[in-house]
């Protein structure tokens, strides 16, 4: 932590200031600039919880130098995270495909789902059953039934399950049909359901809030780990702009960003963050391309009659085609990604 | 609603597209242009729930006209609501005052809050019993006793309470304390947890999300409005955006543009959108005059040793002297606020 | 500036970035933490150019203490600055009013324009001769007519002249007409611009880019007045975030914070930030409350007929109707605001 | 256009709107909604410069259907624009590399830099002549100088040449020194600049402003095109938004977008975007992947002695890795990239 001094500040205020950090077993090195004087403080900060360092006579502002998390952090595990699902592993050589569509509708339609999914190569199918829509009005998702047909349709094709729960309180119903919990953007701060799905100890996809920064986002994490959950995979899906092109802006930088400061496994969200099904090829080339560790993708047996979201979702050829893409540059890349080209649908 | 066609588009795409809209009931008009063919559609649209008219060939995009909230409209109550709280009431002639630290550390703590909030005209005494911190290390309040010490403390003033709810398994424990329940920005967009609000029928205090548009947020009361409860009080406390010299950025323009679409009352909370003590003098007088229904100030009998958020809290004084300032603007915008002027420092 | 060394760094490399320091005549002080070394650095950082310490081994960032800028910083000047162009000044008691229309179009309209801002007790005219439009279809003014319009319908009701120069090439040609130089928000980083204006001495209004920090702002203040030129009158307009309700966000915190910061006069144009006649009054009353030494208001004699950016622009009454309203506010912050209220309209 | 009526406004209001359009020539659809009317507008919409729609009573809002831009749509050349400069060309099969350093320093270090750029594959050189600084007191380039060490170091590698222009003033001696003209994010709407750049017939490189839209950029490349200058690739170089952990966001799915709305070519600046040598690798691969035509890089002999964005430019070592990157994931997007093979370092 850094303290800067406003300038002119008197020599007293400025002992005081020392004074009090020492007597808290902090250590203190001062610095007097020509312009502004600083003070470096070392030791552990949390003997400062019940004091307000910024509101000292003489203070202008606090810069802080670590972040508030640490077991998300790169030097926690400088080698990096491998998250193990059933069989399956993310952040490792294998690049992950989540697919599915927004919202489980129907027994039929979702496993059609699982089948296109299976097809392309998934190793995972997503499908909303609480569904967190901006209007009362709208379709709010199949709720419990919806999970056990996603789990179901993700049996019958050897595909792990992955679904957003809205609130702590759907935990116990959810855990049995749950392979990964989905936490989604408009709950990246409930700080309630980051705890028990922590306690849950049930592998966690966290995706990041349209309005969250990414160390905000790290201890968005850090609150699940803190409950001893390790098996965090973070989803970038677009942070909200001024641009209006797309629905919001995919923050593809965090790729590096986050590779930088985390050791957890990052995918990319491109249907959410474009809100077009054109540009999500063209977006999911960049993501693997970019490195990310895998691939959230909307894919709906018939788009055209999805009950939420379909201008984002691809059918079934769009998502194969998009599926090849990604083979290709997952080579380029150095990752292993394989469509299904066994007999029979890929039914198990 | 409208739908812009491609250039280019095949007459029989178009044809389709008509033939599907007049099959669901709906009124077509069709307006064909040099460079663009617009389609008005006319009557309920959520017939087309179950049909994705964005994928159509043909469709380049679609324009809402109306928007996603009815109750929430100010055509719904075209004077204006004033929500009732005890013998209060906000979006009237008074002008309201919420005061009190950001959480409830201690009984002297509460007290002294409440009887400074007293002194300022205050009706409401605020309090954080249930924190929603962005570390899980910080401080996370007294939870349910805190509730009960703000009850106590209030009730010893002659005041009201209002504290922020962060899950709905929380309602029943306490609706005994509370008089208005803050649902934070943070769960602006919690819809189970604004639904069980709702059902509460107690009053609630709506914060907007850092990143949401005014007319979300108005979904977002419309989700509390759904469930029957109609007293409903908004709260801009800033937004986020590219500058960082303040917390957030208090989007003023909010007040006239709120009191345009909408007929539910709207106060403002400077001390999150600052960040900074400094400026929330500035940006509470701002408030006043542009026609907001009250104020959200936070106070801390000694602020220099507050656990949480502190240099955003106002000392003794600096609150006195705020309110004797809104006092004088209150009155130039035809509002009435008093400070208490009576013995006894407020006491019931 | 303080350097924050990466965790694992080699003695060695430490000792390199110190020796470099040092070798430039820089005081340096280390603060070993547990987590992050720290190295705070004092003395004249302009020996450090031609040295990039950010790619030195090592070092994982740099975080700079002091600002941009020098002679914008409130240190320079304490007690805060008053502009004076003709007899009248900004930034006194006397609150500041520049009034006109967008665009200067004919000489029946200026001088109406003229003769309503005098009436509503603007000091100032105002209207663009040189009008940056986004579409180069659009009408782009009647350039040095337009100037010429501008002042002789100012002179014949005694208010100075405001208009925006676009280019550097213009200030010859425009000092004759131009009691105020604007400098718009597009141009707000056109350094070439800034700096001539600079050197013609010629006062500035200096409006904020949309995507200006207010660091960034009071750095191209200092680019004016490092010409020598120090009569800046800085103007918030809006910035640009995620919400679309208003043109653009009216940050009514700039106030505070600038006056923190700096010593310089600051305006609000409310009429750009809301992009709607409607929302100015309330945003108005806002700004005087929060402190602004003036507005900056769009009227037009007949908006409904105005060639540009008409939306935003007050008619007659509604501009005389504000005035009144600016008055009260006004006498409320201490400041002197009168409407005029002799005969003939005001005219010289 | 689309003209949206208020509810409840009278029937004579609308009756005025309409005979009003029909006055102007223009046709007009009404679809009476249960909740809105809305009036669709057909023809030149031009006819109306000199009336404000939204002003008139009655009038809720006007929806835009077409664009601003005409010369920069998809419709304009369905094909795509391929740009040649010199013999190469940009928008076609061949992937374009332009790189150099942020600012020409010395005829040693921009030879230098040339060497690197051919090595690497580089058909452009870069190096900032006339450098935008945000402070008044930081280098700001060897202006005229620059221009001819860049020209003879292009020379001597085979390469052509791009540097920034920040005046019109400037295009007259710069011209014979130039193969591309830049336009920087600063000066995105420069109107006066756009004008001349596009008057002189120069291939221009249009960055986005760092708050410009998609379709804004777009219109300022109309403002060089409606000067008859169609040469034009355009350059996405990060907008900001409040993340902080790069310098800007670079807005990846613009690569999408432009090529959706615009037949102009697109190349991607990581440099500016990321701020951080560290994070360009990663987002250089993302924009090859995701479609972009090219690719803008600052590379420098020597980045810690840079004098300006030091931190953000990539050695020899570096650059030459990326391209060895780019080659691969170029052809597996089937665009040719190849690094220099050849004897003696790529000398003519």
């Amino acid at each position: 932590m850094v303290i800067v001094i406003k300038p002119g500040t008197q020599q007293q205020h400025m002992d005081d200031i020392v004074r009090l950090l020492e007597s808290k077993g902090l250590k203190v090195h001062l610095s007097v600039g020509e312009s502004r004087t600083i003070i470096g403080v070392i030791g552990d900060k949390s003997v400062l919880s019940g004091v307000n360092i910024g509101l000292l006579p003489g203070v202008e502002k606090i810069v802080p130098i670590t972040e508030n998390y640490k077991l998300a952090s790169k030097a926690f595990r400088p080698e990096g995270s491998v998250v193990k699902v059933g069989g399956r592993s993310v952040g490792g050589r294998e690049f992950a495909m989540i697919a599915g569509p927004c919202a489980v509708e129907s027994r039929e339609q979702i496993f059609e789902a699982a089948r296109i999914a299976r097809a392309g190569g998934a190793q995972f199918l997503r499908g909303g059953a609480y569904k967190p829509r901006t209007s009362p009005y709208a379709f709010q998702g199949l709720e419990k039934e919806g999970l056990k047909l996603l789990r179901e349709a993700a049996s019958e094709y050897g595909l792990l399950t992955v679904s957003e729960l809205v609130s702590e309180s759907l935990i116990d119903e959810a855990a049995a049909y749950l392979d990964v919990i989905q936490i989604g953007a408009r709950n990246a701060q409930n700080f309630r359901l980051l705890k028990e799905t922590g306690r849950s100890g049930i592998p966690v996809l966290l995706k990041r809030g349209i309005a969250e920064t990414i160390d905000e986002w790290l201890a968005s994490a850090e609150y699940i780990m803190s409950e001893g959950n390790y098996n965090i995979i973070l989803c970038e899906r677009g942070i909200r702009t001024f641009e209006t092109a797309t629905r919001n802006t995919l923050d593809i930088s965090a790729i590096a960003v986050v590779k930088e400061k985390s050791h957890l496994p990052l995918i990319i969200d491109p249907s959410h963050a474009a809100g077009k099904a054109a540009y999500i090829p063209s977006l999911s080339r960049a993501a693997v391309a970019a490195g990310a560790d895998g691939l959230m993708i909307e894919v709906h047996p018939n788009p055209k009659a999805a009950l939420s979201d379909a201008s984002q979702q691809l059918g079934e050829e769009e998502f194969l085609s998009l599926c090849r893409d990604i083979a290709k540059f997952a080579a380029a890349s150095g990752r292993e990604y394989d469509l299904f080209e066994g007999n029979g649908g890929g039914k198990c």
